[in-house]
Protein backbone atom coordinates (compact mmCIF):
# COMPACT_ATOMS: atom_id res chain seq x y z
CA UNK A 1 0.00 0.00 0.00
CA UNK A 2 1.44 3.52 -1.13
CA UNK A 3 2.77 5.57 2.37
CA UNK A 4 3.90 8.19 -0.13
CA UNK A 5 3.47 9.90 -3.22
CA UNK A 6 5.71 11.40 -5.85
CA UNK A 7 4.54 15.07 -6.90
CA UNK A 8 6.15 17.04 -9.65
CA UNK A 9 6.26 20.38 -9.01
CA UNK A 10 5.47 23.11 -12.09
CA UNK A 11 7.29 26.38 -12.21
CA UNK A 12 4.38 28.20 -11.69
CA UNK A 13 4.22 26.73 -7.99
CA UNK A 14 6.40 29.72 -7.50
CA UNK A 15 5.49 33.61 -6.42
CA UNK A 16 7.44 36.29 -6.71
CA UNK A 17 9.65 35.68 -4.19
CA UNK A 18 11.16 32.51 -5.84
CA UNK A 19 9.78 30.18 -3.72
CA UNK A 20 7.38 27.65 -4.15
CA UNK A 21 4.53 29.43 -2.39
CA UNK A 22 3.31 28.36 0.48
CA UNK A 23 -0.54 28.19 -0.48
CA UNK A 24 1.02 25.60 -3.11
CA UNK A 25 1.89 23.05 -0.59
CA UNK A 26 -1.61 22.22 0.07
CA UNK A 27 -1.84 22.12 -3.68
CA UNK A 28 0.44 19.35 -3.33
CA UNK A 29 -0.60 17.48 -0.52
CA UNK A 30 -4.12 17.76 -2.21
CA UNK A 31 -2.86 16.10 -5.20
CA UNK A 32 -0.66 13.47 -3.20
CA UNK A 33 -3.83 12.57 -1.53
CA UNK A 34 -5.66 12.09 -4.79
CA UNK A 35 -3.07 9.71 -5.41
CA UNK A 36 -2.85 7.50 -2.37
CA UNK A 37 -6.89 7.47 -2.23
CA UNK A 38 -6.97 5.89 -5.68
CA UNK A 39 -5.21 3.25 -4.26
CA UNK A 40 -5.91 2.66 -0.55
CA UNK A 41 -9.87 2.62 -1.97
CA UNK A 42 -9.62 1.92 -5.52
CA UNK A 43 -11.71 -0.61 -5.21
CA UNK A 44 -15.33 0.03 -3.45
CA UNK A 45 -14.22 4.13 -4.80
CA UNK A 46 -16.53 5.05 -1.86
CA UNK A 47 -13.55 7.48 -0.78
CA UNK A 48 -13.02 9.00 -4.05
CA UNK A 49 -16.88 9.15 -5.41
CA UNK A 50 -18.74 9.61 -2.27
CA UNK A 51 -16.45 11.86 -1.28
CA UNK A 52 -14.84 13.53 1.81
CA UNK A 53 -14.75 16.90 3.13
CA UNK A 54 -11.69 18.63 4.11
CA UNK A 55 -12.57 20.10 7.58
CA UNK A 56 -9.02 21.55 8.55
CA UNK A 57 -5.63 22.11 7.84
CA UNK A 58 -2.13 22.62 9.88
CA UNK A 59 1.00 23.25 7.98
CA UNK A 60 4.31 24.09 9.29
CA UNK A 61 7.07 25.02 7.14
CA UNK A 62 10.06 23.92 7.50
CA UNK A 63 12.34 25.02 4.45
CA UNK A 64 12.25 27.07 1.49
CA UNK A 65 11.59 25.06 -1.84
CA UNK A 66 12.56 26.26 -5.33
CA UNK A 67 11.28 24.67 -8.55
CA UNK A 68 13.40 21.95 -10.07
CA UNK A 69 12.45 19.01 -12.23
CA UNK A 70 12.68 16.63 -9.13
CA UNK A 71 9.40 16.05 -7.54
CA UNK A 72 8.92 15.86 -3.92
CA UNK A 73 8.33 12.76 -1.94
CA UNK A 74 4.77 13.16 0.15
CA UNK A 75 4.59 10.80 2.86
CA UNK A 76 0.82 10.60 4.32
CA UNK A 77 -0.85 8.04 6.86
CA UNK A 78 -4.02 8.16 9.23
CA UNK A 79 -3.38 9.46 12.47
CA UNK A 80 -6.89 9.15 14.12
CA UNK A 81 -9.46 7.35 13.11
CA UNK A 82 -12.88 8.02 13.92
CA UNK A 83 -16.63 6.88 13.12
CA UNK A 84 -17.17 9.46 10.28
CA UNK A 85 -13.63 11.22 10.01
CA UNK A 86 -10.00 10.50 10.05
CA UNK A 87 -6.77 12.96 10.58
CA UNK A 88 -3.49 12.43 7.75
CA UNK A 89 -0.61 13.56 8.21
CA UNK A 90 2.07 14.23 5.69
CA UNK A 91 6.03 15.01 5.27
CA UNK A 92 6.96 17.06 2.30
CA UNK A 93 10.34 16.25 1.27
CA UNK A 94 13.39 15.22 -1.07
CA UNK A 95 13.00 11.62 -3.01
CA UNK A 96 15.94 9.39 -2.89
CA UNK A 97 18.79 10.62 -4.01
CA UNK A 98 17.56 14.19 -4.60
CA UNK A 99 18.51 15.17 -1.73
CA UNK A 100 17.52 15.25 2.34
CA UNK A 101 15.41 17.77 2.93
CA UNK A 102 11.87 17.76 5.13
CA UNK A 103 10.40 21.09 3.51
CA UNK A 104 6.78 20.72 5.51
CA UNK A 105 4.79 18.61 7.46
CA UNK A 106 1.06 18.75 8.08
CA UNK A 107 -2.40 17.41 8.86
CA UNK A 108 -5.48 17.35 7.45
CA UNK A 109 -8.89 16.28 9.10
CA UNK A 110 -11.28 14.85 6.60
CA UNK A 111 -14.64 13.76 7.28
CA UNK A 112 -16.55 11.36 5.28
CA UNK A 113 -19.43 12.65 3.29
CA UNK A 114 -22.11 11.53 0.90
CA UNK A 115 -22.12 14.00 -2.34
CA UNK A 116 -25.70 11.98 -3.29
CA UNK A 117 -27.24 13.31 -0.36
CA UNK A 118 -25.34 16.14 0.81
CA UNK A 119 -24.78 14.91 3.66
CA UNK A 120 -22.39 13.09 6.27
CA UNK A 121 -21.53 9.76 6.38
CA UNK A 122 -20.03 6.91 8.37
CA UNK A 123 -16.63 5.56 7.50
CA UNK A 124 -17.84 1.75 5.98
CA UNK A 125 -16.02 -0.87 7.60
CA UNK A 126 -13.28 -1.38 4.69
CA UNK A 127 -12.36 1.90 4.52
CA UNK A 128 -11.55 2.41 8.31
CA UNK A 129 -9.94 -1.35 7.90
CA UNK A 130 -8.05 0.24 5.37
CA UNK A 131 -6.99 3.00 7.42
CA UNK A 132 -6.16 1.31 10.71
CA UNK A 133 -4.16 -1.01 8.67
CA UNK A 134 -1.72 2.36 7.61
CA UNK A 135 -1.68 4.36 10.57
CA UNK A 136 0.65 5.97 12.18
CA UNK A 137 2.02 8.42 14.62
CA UNK A 138 0.49 11.89 15.57
CA UNK A 139 2.32 14.66 13.49
CA UNK A 140 5.17 16.35 15.59
CA UNK A 141 4.33 19.99 15.12
CA UNK A 142 6.80 21.86 17.08
CA UNK A 143 5.19 26.10 16.66
CA UNK A 144 2.09 25.44 18.17
CA UNK A 145 1.83 28.16 20.88
CA UNK A 146 -1.10 26.73 22.44
CA UNK B 1 -6.64 50.83 10.56
CA UNK B 2 -8.32 48.30 8.36
CA UNK B 3 -9.60 45.35 10.23
CA UNK B 4 -11.29 43.36 7.26
CA UNK B 5 -10.41 43.49 3.70
CA UNK B 6 -13.21 42.43 1.34
CA UNK B 7 -11.44 39.53 -1.32
CA UNK B 8 -13.28 39.07 -4.59
CA UNK B 9 -14.25 34.97 -5.39
CA UNK B 10 -13.07 33.99 -8.80
CA UNK B 11 -15.08 31.74 -10.41
CA UNK B 12 -12.20 29.27 -10.82
CA UNK B 13 -11.52 29.35 -7.04
CA UNK B 14 -14.39 26.27 -7.53
CA UNK B 15 -13.08 22.58 -7.95
CA UNK B 16 -15.08 19.79 -9.55
CA UNK B 17 -17.31 19.70 -6.54
CA UNK B 18 -19.23 23.02 -7.47
CA UNK B 19 -17.41 24.62 -4.10
CA UNK B 20 -14.35 27.19 -3.26
CA UNK B 21 -11.79 24.77 -2.67
CA UNK B 22 -10.12 24.25 0.38
CA UNK B 23 -6.47 25.34 -0.57
CA UNK B 24 -8.34 28.82 -2.14
CA UNK B 25 -9.13 29.32 1.01
CA UNK B 26 -5.85 30.24 2.21
CA UNK B 27 -5.40 32.28 -1.60
CA UNK B 28 -7.93 34.35 -0.12
CA UNK B 29 -6.00 34.81 3.08
CA UNK B 30 -3.12 35.64 1.18
CA UNK B 31 -4.45 38.50 -0.46
CA UNK B 32 -6.48 40.16 2.76
CA UNK B 33 -2.96 40.20 4.16
CA UNK B 34 -1.07 41.43 0.76
CA UNK B 35 -4.03 44.78 1.20
CA UNK B 36 -4.24 44.80 4.85
CA UNK B 37 -0.30 44.97 5.57
CA UNK B 38 -0.30 47.58 2.67
CA UNK B 39 -2.54 50.04 5.00
CA UNK B 40 -0.42 48.33 8.35
CA UNK B 41 2.91 49.17 7.33
CA UNK B 42 2.31 51.12 4.40
CA UNK B 43 4.58 54.26 5.17
CA UNK B 44 8.01 52.79 5.46
CA UNK B 45 7.25 50.00 3.59
CA UNK B 46 9.39 46.85 5.82
CA UNK B 47 7.02 44.78 6.08
CA UNK B 48 6.58 44.36 2.18
CA UNK B 49 9.20 44.94 0.85
CA UNK B 50 11.83 43.32 2.97
CA UNK B 51 8.93 40.78 3.95
CA UNK B 52 7.59 38.24 5.79
CA UNK B 53 8.09 34.63 5.71
CA UNK B 54 4.96 32.08 6.13
CA UNK B 55 5.67 29.35 8.89
CA UNK B 56 2.71 27.96 9.66
CA UNK B 57 -1.11 27.99 8.70
CA UNK B 58 -4.22 26.30 10.79
CA UNK B 59 -7.33 26.50 9.12
CA UNK B 60 -10.80 24.97 9.90
CA UNK B 61 -13.42 25.27 7.36
CA UNK B 62 -17.03 26.10 8.70
CA UNK B 63 -19.40 25.82 5.50
CA UNK B 64 -19.21 25.58 2.11
CA UNK B 65 -18.35 28.07 -0.19
CA UNK B 66 -19.75 28.66 -3.70
CA UNK B 67 -18.45 31.15 -6.08
CA UNK B 68 -20.96 34.55 -6.36
CA UNK B 69 -20.38 38.03 -7.45
CA UNK B 70 -20.69 39.04 -4.14
CA UNK B 71 -16.65 39.57 -2.47
CA UNK B 72 -15.74 37.79 0.92
CA UNK B 73 -15.01 39.49 4.11
CA UNK B 74 -11.88 38.67 5.88
CA UNK B 75 -11.43 39.94 9.16
CA UNK B 76 -7.35 39.50 10.42
CA UNK B 77 -5.93 41.02 13.44
CA UNK B 78 -2.53 39.86 15.06
CA UNK B 79 -2.85 37.37 17.72
CA UNK B 80 0.06 37.31 19.02
CA UNK B 81 3.74 39.24 19.27
CA UNK B 82 7.43 38.19 19.66
CA UNK B 83 10.72 40.10 19.03
CA UNK B 84 10.89 38.25 15.38
CA UNK B 85 7.83 36.79 14.59
CA UNK B 86 3.71 37.37 14.78
CA UNK B 87 1.01 35.55 14.57
CA UNK B 88 -2.39 36.85 12.34
CA UNK B 89 -6.07 35.37 13.30
CA UNK B 90 -8.97 35.55 10.58
CA UNK B 91 -12.67 34.86 9.69
CA UNK B 92 -13.82 34.75 6.56
CA UNK B 93 -17.56 35.69 6.56
CA UNK B 94 -19.88 37.05 4.10
CA UNK B 95 -19.98 41.26 3.70
CA UNK B 96 -22.64 43.08 5.56
CA UNK B 97 -25.86 42.87 3.56
CA UNK B 98 -24.89 39.82 1.36
CA UNK B 99 -25.17 37.21 4.43
CA UNK B 100 -23.91 36.02 8.00
CA UNK B 101 -22.12 32.84 7.47
CA UNK B 102 -18.85 32.22 8.78
CA UNK B 103 -17.20 30.24 6.46
CA UNK B 104 -14.01 29.44 7.93
CA UNK B 105 -11.42 30.67 10.88
CA UNK B 106 -7.40 30.34 10.72
CA UNK B 107 -4.36 31.76 11.67
CA UNK B 108 -1.24 32.16 10.46
CA UNK B 109 2.32 32.38 11.87
CA UNK B 110 4.55 35.06 10.17
CA UNK B 111 9.18 35.30 10.85
CA UNK B 112 10.26 38.78 9.67
CA UNK B 113 12.27 38.31 7.32
CA UNK B 114 15.08 40.33 5.52
CA UNK B 115 15.51 39.03 1.71
CA UNK B 116 18.44 41.59 1.04
CA UNK B 117 20.14 39.79 2.87
CA UNK B 118 18.23 36.36 3.28
CA UNK B 119 18.28 36.23 6.91
CA UNK B 120 15.62 36.57 9.76
CA UNK B 121 15.48 39.88 11.03
CA UNK B 122 13.73 41.72 14.17
CA UNK B 123 10.07 43.52 13.94
CA UNK B 124 10.93 47.28 13.93
CA UNK B 125 9.92 49.06 16.88
CA UNK B 126 7.33 51.01 14.50
CA UNK B 127 5.85 47.73 12.76
CA UNK B 128 5.56 45.94 16.84
CA UNK B 129 3.46 48.89 17.84
CA UNK B 130 1.47 49.07 14.56
CA UNK B 131 0.73 45.55 15.47
CA UNK B 132 -0.29 45.86 19.06
CA UNK B 133 -2.46 48.23 18.04
CA UNK B 134 -3.91 46.11 16.22
CA UNK B 135 -3.92 43.04 18.10
CA UNK B 136 -6.87 40.90 19.49
CA UNK B 137 -7.95 37.42 20.57
CA UNK B 138 -6.44 34.17 19.84
CA UNK B 139 -8.39 32.16 17.42
CA UNK B 140 -11.09 29.86 19.00
CA UNK B 141 -10.30 26.83 17.00
CA UNK B 142 -12.45 23.46 17.89
CA UNK B 143 -11.35 20.59 15.45
CA UNK B 144 -7.71 20.68 17.17
CA UNK B 145 -7.23 17.02 18.81
CA UNK B 146 -4.36 17.82 21.23
CA UNK C 1 -25.08 47.07 -20.80
CA UNK C 2 -21.78 46.08 -19.31
CA UNK C 3 -18.40 46.66 -21.88
CA UNK C 4 -16.05 46.12 -19.51
CA UNK C 5 -15.58 44.66 -16.20
CA UNK C 6 -12.64 45.22 -13.23
CA UNK C 7 -11.36 42.42 -12.09
CA UNK C 8 -9.00 42.33 -8.95
CA UNK C 9 -5.15 41.23 -9.27
CA UNK C 10 -4.04 38.70 -6.63
CA UNK C 11 -1.06 38.97 -6.06
CA UNK C 12 -0.21 35.15 -6.96
CA UNK C 13 -0.72 36.09 -10.25
CA UNK C 14 2.53 37.39 -10.60
CA UNK C 15 5.12 34.85 -11.52
CA UNK C 16 8.51 33.98 -10.44
CA UNK C 17 9.66 36.68 -12.66
CA UNK C 18 7.31 38.99 -10.72
CA UNK C 19 5.32 39.94 -13.72
CA UNK C 20 1.30 38.86 -13.74
CA UNK C 21 2.29 35.75 -15.48
CA UNK C 22 0.88 35.23 -19.23
CA UNK C 23 -1.42 32.41 -18.50
CA UNK C 24 -3.25 34.35 -15.86
CA UNK C 25 -4.45 36.54 -18.28
CA UNK C 26 -6.62 33.86 -19.39
CA UNK C 27 -7.59 33.51 -16.38
CA UNK C 28 -8.49 37.43 -15.72
CA UNK C 29 -10.55 36.81 -18.98
CA UNK C 30 -12.47 34.38 -17.86
CA UNK C 31 -13.26 36.71 -14.67
CA UNK C 32 -14.49 39.21 -17.18
CA UNK C 33 -16.44 36.54 -19.03
CA UNK C 34 -18.11 35.42 -16.22
CA UNK C 35 -19.26 38.73 -14.61
CA UNK C 36 -20.23 40.14 -18.00
CA UNK C 37 -22.37 37.12 -19.00
CA UNK C 38 -23.91 37.70 -15.59
CA UNK C 39 -25.26 40.72 -16.80
CA UNK C 40 -25.93 39.72 -20.02
CA UNK C 41 -27.84 36.81 -19.94
CA UNK C 42 -28.70 37.43 -16.57
CA UNK C 43 -32.58 37.10 -17.03
CA UNK C 44 -32.33 33.53 -18.76
CA UNK C 45 -29.34 32.17 -17.44
CA UNK C 46 -29.04 30.09 -20.35
CA UNK C 47 -25.63 30.88 -20.80
CA UNK C 48 -24.15 30.67 -17.42
CA UNK C 49 -26.22 27.16 -16.40
CA UNK C 50 -26.50 25.54 -19.68
CA UNK C 51 -23.22 26.81 -20.65
CA UNK C 52 -20.70 27.30 -23.66
CA UNK C 53 -17.65 25.94 -24.08
CA UNK C 54 -14.36 27.87 -25.02
CA UNK C 55 -12.87 26.70 -28.27
CA UNK C 56 -10.03 28.80 -28.80
CA UNK C 57 -8.07 31.65 -27.55
CA UNK C 58 -5.77 34.31 -28.82
CA UNK C 59 -3.74 36.40 -27.35
CA UNK C 60 -0.97 39.26 -27.51
CA UNK C 61 1.09 40.79 -24.58
CA UNK C 62 1.74 43.98 -25.22
CA UNK C 63 2.95 45.71 -22.04
CA UNK C 64 4.13 43.84 -18.66
CA UNK C 65 1.84 44.35 -15.70
CA UNK C 66 2.97 43.74 -11.98
CA UNK C 67 0.36 43.62 -9.04
CA UNK C 68 -0.63 46.67 -7.59
CA UNK C 69 -4.38 47.07 -5.72
CA UNK C 70 -6.12 48.77 -8.61
CA UNK C 71 -7.78 46.49 -11.10
CA UNK C 72 -7.41 45.97 -14.52
CA UNK C 73 -10.20 46.98 -16.65
CA UNK C 74 -11.14 44.34 -19.21
CA UNK C 75 -13.21 45.74 -22.47
CA UNK C 76 -15.07 42.83 -23.98
CA UNK C 77 -17.62 42.21 -27.19
CA UNK C 78 -18.75 39.64 -29.69
CA UNK C 79 -16.63 40.19 -32.88
CA UNK C 80 -18.46 37.44 -34.61
CA UNK C 81 -22.06 35.89 -34.00
CA UNK C 82 -23.28 32.44 -35.83
CA UNK C 83 -25.91 29.96 -34.90
CA UNK C 84 -24.29 28.07 -32.45
CA UNK C 85 -21.48 30.35 -31.54
CA UNK C 86 -19.67 33.52 -31.11
CA UNK C 87 -16.58 35.12 -30.41
CA UNK C 88 -15.58 37.70 -27.85
CA UNK C 89 -12.40 40.22 -28.09
CA UNK C 90 -11.31 42.07 -24.83
CA UNK C 91 -8.48 44.31 -24.61
CA UNK C 92 -7.10 44.40 -20.82
CA UNK C 93 -6.41 48.15 -19.72
CA UNK C 94 -5.70 49.96 -16.51
CA UNK C 95 -8.92 52.04 -15.73
CA UNK C 96 -9.56 55.62 -15.75
CA UNK C 97 -7.31 57.54 -13.20
CA UNK C 98 -4.95 54.51 -12.95
CA UNK C 99 -3.16 55.02 -16.02
CA UNK C 100 -3.44 54.44 -19.88
CA UNK C 101 -1.27 51.75 -20.58
CA UNK C 102 -3.11 48.76 -22.46
CA UNK C 103 -1.79 45.09 -21.77
CA UNK C 104 -3.02 42.74 -23.95
CA UNK C 105 -5.66 42.06 -26.84
CA UNK C 106 -7.29 38.95 -26.97
CA UNK C 107 -10.48 36.88 -28.80
CA UNK C 108 -12.44 33.85 -26.93
CA UNK C 109 -14.20 31.61 -29.51
CA UNK C 110 -17.32 30.26 -27.69
CA UNK C 111 -19.61 27.58 -28.84
CA UNK C 112 -23.24 27.17 -27.27
CA UNK C 113 -23.76 24.14 -25.43
CA UNK C 114 -26.34 22.42 -23.95
CA UNK C 115 -24.15 20.76 -20.69
CA UNK C 116 -27.62 18.34 -19.48
CA UNK C 117 -27.64 16.46 -23.13
CA UNK C 118 -23.52 17.10 -23.34
CA UNK C 119 -23.95 18.07 -26.70
CA UNK C 120 -23.53 21.37 -29.11
CA UNK C 121 -26.62 23.46 -28.83
CA UNK C 122 -28.02 26.64 -30.95
CA UNK C 123 -27.83 30.34 -29.60
CA UNK C 124 -31.53 31.31 -28.53
CA UNK C 125 -32.81 34.35 -30.25
CA UNK C 126 -32.55 36.40 -27.18
CA UNK C 127 -29.10 35.22 -26.83
CA UNK C 128 -28.14 36.08 -30.60
CA UNK C 129 -30.27 39.47 -29.95
CA UNK C 130 -28.06 40.43 -27.12
CA UNK C 131 -25.01 39.64 -28.66
CA UNK C 132 -25.72 41.91 -31.81
CA UNK C 133 -26.57 44.86 -29.85
CA UNK C 134 -23.43 44.65 -28.11
CA UNK C 135 -20.86 43.41 -31.01
CA UNK C 136 -18.26 45.39 -32.30
CA UNK C 137 -14.84 45.33 -34.16
CA UNK C 138 -12.51 42.31 -34.95
CA UNK C 139 -9.91 42.28 -32.57
CA UNK C 140 -6.69 44.06 -34.23
CA UNK C 141 -4.08 41.60 -33.71
CA UNK C 142 -0.81 42.88 -35.11
CA UNK C 143 1.45 39.60 -34.41
CA UNK C 144 0.00 36.68 -36.53
CA UNK C 145 2.29 35.58 -39.06
CA UNK C 146 0.06 34.12 -41.85
CA UNK D 1 16.55 15.91 -28.69
CA UNK D 2 13.27 16.12 -26.50
CA UNK D 3 10.38 16.20 -28.66
CA UNK D 4 7.50 15.97 -26.35
CA UNK D 5 7.19 15.68 -22.49
CA UNK D 6 4.64 14.00 -20.30
CA UNK D 7 3.22 16.47 -18.09
CA UNK D 8 1.12 15.36 -14.50
CA UNK D 9 -2.13 16.14 -14.42
CA UNK D 10 -3.31 17.61 -10.91
CA UNK D 11 -6.78 17.10 -10.13
CA UNK D 12 -7.24 21.10 -9.13
CA UNK D 13 -6.81 21.61 -13.00
CA UNK D 14 -10.48 21.10 -13.18
CA UNK D 15 -12.74 23.30 -13.37
CA UNK D 16 -16.90 23.46 -12.02
CA UNK D 17 -17.64 21.57 -14.62
CA UNK D 18 -15.77 18.76 -14.07
CA UNK D 19 -13.21 19.12 -16.54
CA UNK D 20 -9.33 20.09 -16.98
CA UNK D 21 -9.65 24.20 -17.01
CA UNK D 22 -9.27 25.72 -20.59
CA UNK D 23 -6.10 28.20 -19.19
CA UNK D 24 -4.97 25.41 -17.43
CA UNK D 25 -4.08 23.86 -20.67
CA UNK D 26 -2.37 27.09 -20.99
CA UNK D 27 -0.47 26.23 -17.80
CA UNK D 28 0.26 22.60 -18.92
CA UNK D 29 2.21 24.29 -22.11
CA UNK D 30 4.29 26.50 -19.69
CA UNK D 31 5.97 23.08 -17.82
CA UNK D 32 6.11 21.55 -21.46
CA UNK D 33 8.41 24.39 -22.47
CA UNK D 34 10.03 24.88 -18.78
CA UNK D 35 11.11 20.69 -19.18
CA UNK D 36 11.97 21.18 -22.99
CA UNK D 37 14.02 24.40 -22.53
CA UNK D 38 16.25 22.85 -20.17
CA UNK D 39 17.15 19.92 -22.47
CA UNK D 40 17.22 22.13 -25.77
CA UNK D 41 19.19 24.76 -23.88
CA UNK D 42 20.04 23.56 -20.99
CA UNK D 43 24.32 23.78 -21.00
CA UNK D 44 24.66 27.60 -21.60
CA UNK D 45 21.39 28.28 -20.09
CA UNK D 46 20.86 31.64 -21.54
CA UNK D 47 16.98 30.75 -22.82
CA UNK D 48 16.23 29.63 -19.08
CA UNK D 49 17.99 32.27 -16.91
CA UNK D 50 18.61 35.33 -19.64
CA UNK D 51 15.16 34.62 -20.21
CA UNK D 52 12.48 34.72 -22.80
CA UNK D 53 9.03 36.72 -22.94
CA UNK D 54 5.42 34.92 -23.86
CA UNK D 55 4.81 37.76 -26.94
CA UNK D 56 1.15 35.58 -28.35
CA UNK D 57 -0.52 32.19 -27.53
CA UNK D 58 -3.04 30.78 -30.00
CA UNK D 59 -4.71 27.68 -28.65
CA UNK D 60 -7.51 25.07 -30.23
CA UNK D 61 -9.48 22.80 -28.33
CA UNK D 62 -10.16 19.87 -29.26
CA UNK D 63 -11.40 17.24 -27.28
CA UNK D 64 -12.41 17.38 -23.62
CA UNK D 65 -10.25 16.25 -20.80
CA UNK D 66 -10.78 15.10 -17.52
CA UNK D 67 -8.59 14.38 -14.53
CA UNK D 68 -6.95 10.83 -14.71
CA UNK D 69 -3.43 9.55 -12.77
CA UNK D 70 -1.99 9.49 -16.74
CA UNK D 71 -0.27 12.33 -17.64
CA UNK D 72 -0.88 14.66 -21.34
CA UNK D 73 1.69 14.32 -23.79
CA UNK D 74 2.49 17.63 -25.05
CA UNK D 75 4.82 17.51 -28.41
CA UNK D 76 6.49 21.27 -29.02
CA UNK D 77 8.82 22.22 -31.97
CA UNK D 78 9.93 25.23 -32.88
CA UNK D 79 7.58 26.33 -35.84
CA UNK D 80 9.26 29.72 -37.05
CA UNK D 81 12.84 31.22 -36.10
CA UNK D 82 13.66 34.91 -36.30
CA UNK D 83 17.15 36.88 -34.95
CA UNK D 84 15.50 37.58 -31.83
CA UNK D 85 12.36 35.15 -31.31
CA UNK D 86 10.44 32.37 -32.41
CA UNK D 87 7.35 30.38 -32.54
CA UNK D 88 6.93 26.84 -30.71
CA UNK D 89 3.58 24.81 -31.76
CA UNK D 90 2.44 22.17 -29.59
CA UNK D 91 -0.20 19.06 -29.35
CA UNK D 92 -0.93 17.64 -26.51
CA UNK D 93 -2.59 14.35 -26.73
CA UNK D 94 -2.81 10.89 -24.70
CA UNK D 95 0.78 9.18 -24.48
CA UNK D 96 1.42 5.67 -26.07
CA UNK D 97 -0.88 2.93 -23.98
CA UNK D 98 -3.47 5.74 -22.64
CA UNK D 99 -5.22 6.38 -25.64
CA UNK D 100 -5.00 8.10 -28.88
CA UNK D 101 -7.24 11.59 -28.56
CA UNK D 102 -6.03 14.60 -29.58
CA UNK D 103 -7.01 17.47 -26.72
CA UNK D 104 -5.42 20.58 -28.11
CA UNK D 105 -2.96 22.71 -30.85
CA UNK D 106 -1.29 25.92 -29.88
CA UNK D 107 1.41 28.22 -31.00
CA UNK D 108 3.37 30.41 -28.39
CA UNK D 109 5.49 33.33 -29.53
CA UNK D 110 8.63 34.03 -27.64
CA UNK D 111 10.85 36.67 -28.00
CA UNK D 112 14.44 36.66 -26.60
CA UNK D 113 15.02 39.08 -23.60
CA UNK D 114 17.70 39.90 -20.91
CA UNK D 115 16.08 40.47 -17.86
CA UNK D 116 19.91 41.91 -16.17
CA UNK D 117 19.20 44.76 -18.57
CA UNK D 118 15.21 44.61 -18.97
CA UNK D 119 15.81 44.37 -22.22
CA UNK D 120 15.35 42.64 -25.64
CA UNK D 121 17.93 40.63 -27.06
CA UNK D 122 18.88 38.86 -30.70
CA UNK D 123 19.37 34.94 -29.98
CA UNK D 124 22.32 33.63 -29.90
CA UNK D 125 24.05 31.89 -32.56
CA UNK D 126 23.89 28.77 -30.51
CA UNK D 127 20.34 28.76 -29.59
CA UNK D 128 19.66 29.35 -33.04
CA UNK D 129 21.18 26.15 -34.47
CA UNK D 130 19.52 24.23 -31.90
CA UNK D 131 16.53 25.52 -32.71
CA UNK D 132 16.47 24.92 -36.35
CA UNK D 133 17.37 21.32 -35.67
CA UNK D 134 14.41 21.33 -33.89
CA UNK D 135 12.39 22.77 -36.11
CA UNK D 136 9.07 21.32 -37.49
CA UNK D 137 5.76 22.54 -39.25
CA UNK D 138 3.37 25.92 -38.61
CA UNK D 139 0.32 24.72 -36.72
CA UNK D 140 -3.00 23.65 -38.45
CA UNK D 141 -5.21 25.64 -36.96
CA UNK D 142 -8.93 24.99 -38.07
CA UNK D 143 -10.53 27.89 -36.55
CA UNK D 144 -9.35 31.01 -37.46
CA UNK D 145 -12.32 32.77 -38.95
CA UNK D 146 -9.83 35.72 -41.04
Amino acid sequence: MTRFVDVALRWSDMDAYGHVNNVQFLRLLEDARVAAFAEWFGQDRTMLETGVLVARHEIEYLAPLTFRHAPVRISLWPTAISGASFELGYEVRDPEGVGDRLYARAETSLVAYDFATASPRRLTESERARLRELAGEPVAFRWRRR
